[in-house]
């Protein structure tokens, strides 16, 4: 069966991509192209020049270019067709394509699950991809770059390569169990099953930093009403995109934006200002901020500085001093004095942000792990590691620890994707875009 | 210099692709390649798999092809980029490349208006390329596919030679007028005139067709409050797009849906229903309705069987009696019965819409114009030729006879972009999009 689908991204434009894979793709696209009769021999990756036709109707004049089996994208032969960027053009070329027995339309996310399927790069690789493609800050750009590149799936070929070096040690001891031999001691196995653990935790430890990377910062504003929150997300985003007004509790819904700082996204959530209020909605909205002030990273904690505030958050908070312009205040270190009106302490403000979260310069480091599926398969394993270390300790045999240390490689596996299950990749390419 | 763009649509997808023309675009691309080395002798139109590099720095991986001067789309040296359809790839490729001295962001339609500037279509076919990329139905996909084959181009040529002929004629006469030659007739030139303005009046009547092959049929829905304007409009769209309730003066604003019919398009507005109101919002409604109904191809006047009104509209208007599910009617040919309720006379209304204004038949003549730019001109050289005409009529000699001829030619000669002024020619391209 072969898979196509458009690859460009929807709308009017100079060009759209169509994308094809599978077996028997170049005599099938072929004959629906003006320069047939030239292509009894095919240059792959070349772009040909030619009429795209229906049943001999003109449809559009394309480029078209042919891949090798082996050495395409997906692994299988394949084909590209650039036409003009016209959404009617693609619907005429798809539709024209699907009336094919043997083409139908690619899932989400197909044309790199062969690649995957393929072996032509591992799931870590492949989840990689995607990330990259939603990727929104040069952190989360850098982040998914050096995954797809590989440099994760090496990290977890070590971690891979430590733990069978252990079920050796293990097997060989069984096979040899009722000879007289130098059996390694318990307490170095154990040892090396802390080595292991110990490497998997800074992995597990590296989630928080690289979860910043991909996902940017998650921000909080939080305060009085009437304190300048709003005011304070105008600021940041320098131009009117939030509605502002003297009336108090006109944010009533939580609002979010997103700015770049360094290289990292700051996704800033204005929340409706806490208070007593009979409004329905307003409360609702209330409810919504509490649950955005839990989950930030950083709570900024807007004060009047012409009626400072009492109240304290909990968390993560810079107490941020607005109005300054009006009222000086004495700070300390977790305070930012700023002006929304003048824009004094602005970028301060944001550079503070970002040094009380993670480290202001974009150094990534390969065990910086931002998939939360990874997270759970490295917290899982390390607790199969510790069952394995546990059974040695309580003096099981070897076959039990054998067991336990072959799950934790299992539960490794799920991670590149030689252990998972189709259940659990299906729903990671369910979530790419059409066409890729 | 060298202009590059985004040439595939913005967004997140599989594949974006950014296109550069001008000299040495080949020369400065390279350098941005790891396999720059390998590029000593580059084969055109072949796809390169390569990294692309800023100042070494890794930005994706990406295919290259390069296109010959002369046998690319602009007619210049050119370069496609293909990477990852994400915007923020596609944002440091082209930082990377814009930081060349000789590199510049491209225009609003620079690259076709390049190709159009390069002798390799005229300006009819350029404008041809933007309408197919906006065309939203097949009429509208076939008429500016014909045009940009060329099918226009080619029956204003035939005007054009018509009208050399007539000059050729006055010029030999003026060139022989002291010599005791045979002069062809006076009213054969006249003759030869009307013939000529006959042919482009056959154009400037296509343009109602054309302009309907290109925007679509323009419906007004019109009636009392509470016909049931929106439930047709719902009914139309299969849909519940539109607010519907039993409030009078739901819609107060002009609401605009698209369907295909037989391939064309039909823009169906639902306005305000026309009432006595206090409501200042709502008569701001109504007036905007009332221009909508001046504009109509077609006005759907919505009437409630089980309550008719008595009011009549204006214009080419079909008579849509609603709920005759509650209550059956007696119509004549400019009526249709319908039932929001159960669906029922909607096909046939739609169906009866469009043979009202156009052939049901989605047949596409060559001289269905559908540029405004071109009726005017047209016009324009219609009233020319008739001075011509007039000038021969009363006896004035063939100096001036020609002058008018010649002002027709030029006036002519401004829709394939002969003697079109830059003003107009930036114009057309600037409402291009960016990368086509």
């Amino acid at each position: 069966m072969i898979i196509a689908a458009l690859a460009s991204a929807p709308g009017k434009a100079g060009i759209s991509v169509i994308r094809l894979s599978g077996n028997d793709t170049i005599k099938t696209v072929k004959e629906y192209l003006s320069i047939e009769e030239k292509l009894h021999e095919i240059v792959y990756n070349k772009l040909y020049l030619t009429d795209f036709l229906n049943e001999g109707e003109f449809i559009d004049q394309v480029t078209v270019a042919f891949f090798k089996e082996g050495h395409s994208y997906t692994g299988e032969e394949s084909a590209e067709i650039f036409c003009h960027g016209s959404p009617i053009i693609v619907r005429k070329i798809l539709e024209a394509l699907y009336l094919e027995k043997n083409i139908r339309e690619a899932k989400p996310g197909e044309f790199t699950e062969k690649r995957f399927m393929n072996g032509k790069m591992d799931l870590v690789q492949a989840e990689a991809v995607i990330d990259l493609i939603n990727s929104e800050s040069d952190a989360a750009y850098i982040s998914s770059t050096e995954q797809l590149k590989g440099g994760l799936s090496e990290e977890l070929k070590k971690i891979n390569a430590m733990l069978i070096e252990l079920m050796s040690i293990l097997e060989l001891e069984l096979d040899f169990a009722d000879e007289d031999l130098d059996f390694t001691p318990n307490d170095e196995i154990t040892g090396k099953i802390d080595i292991a653990v110990e490497v998997i935790n800074k992995f597990i430890q590296g989630y928080q930093k690289g979860r910043i990377f991909r996902d940017g910062i998650k921000v909080a504003l939080v305060g009085d009403v009437n304190v300048g929150k709003s005011s304070l997300m105008n600021a940041f985003l320098k131009s009117d995109r939030v509605i502002v007004t003297d009336i108090a509790g006109t944010t009533r819904d939580v609002i979010e934006e997103k700015i770049e700082v360094n290289g990292y996204l700051l996704r800033i959530f204005d929340t409706a200002g806490i208070r007593e209020t009979e409004d329905i909605i307003e409360n609702e909205g209330i409810s919504r901020s509490r649950r955005i002030i839990e989950e930030a990273d950083i709570v900024l904690h807007v004060i009047d500085s012409t009626d400072p505030s009492e109240d304290e958050y909990a968390g993560n908070v810079i107490k941020v001093y607005n109005k300054t312009d009006l009222e000086d205040v004495i700070i300390d270190e977790n305070s930012v004095k700023i002006s929304c009106k003048t824009g004094s302490g602005i970028e301060e403000l944001k550079h503070k942000i970002v040094k009380n979260v993670i480290d202001e310069e974009l150094t990534y480091r390969p065990y910086y792990i931002s998939n939360v599926r990874h997270l759970n398969i490295l917290k899982e394993t390390v607790s199969q590691l510790e069952q394995a270390k546990m059974s040695i300790q309580q003096g099981q045999n070897n076959e039990v620890v054998i067991v336990d240390m072959r799950q934790a490689l299992d539960t490794l596996g799920e991670i590149t994707g030689e252990t998972t299950s189709m259940d659990i990749i299906n729903n990671i390419f369910g979530s790419f875009c059409i066409g890729k």
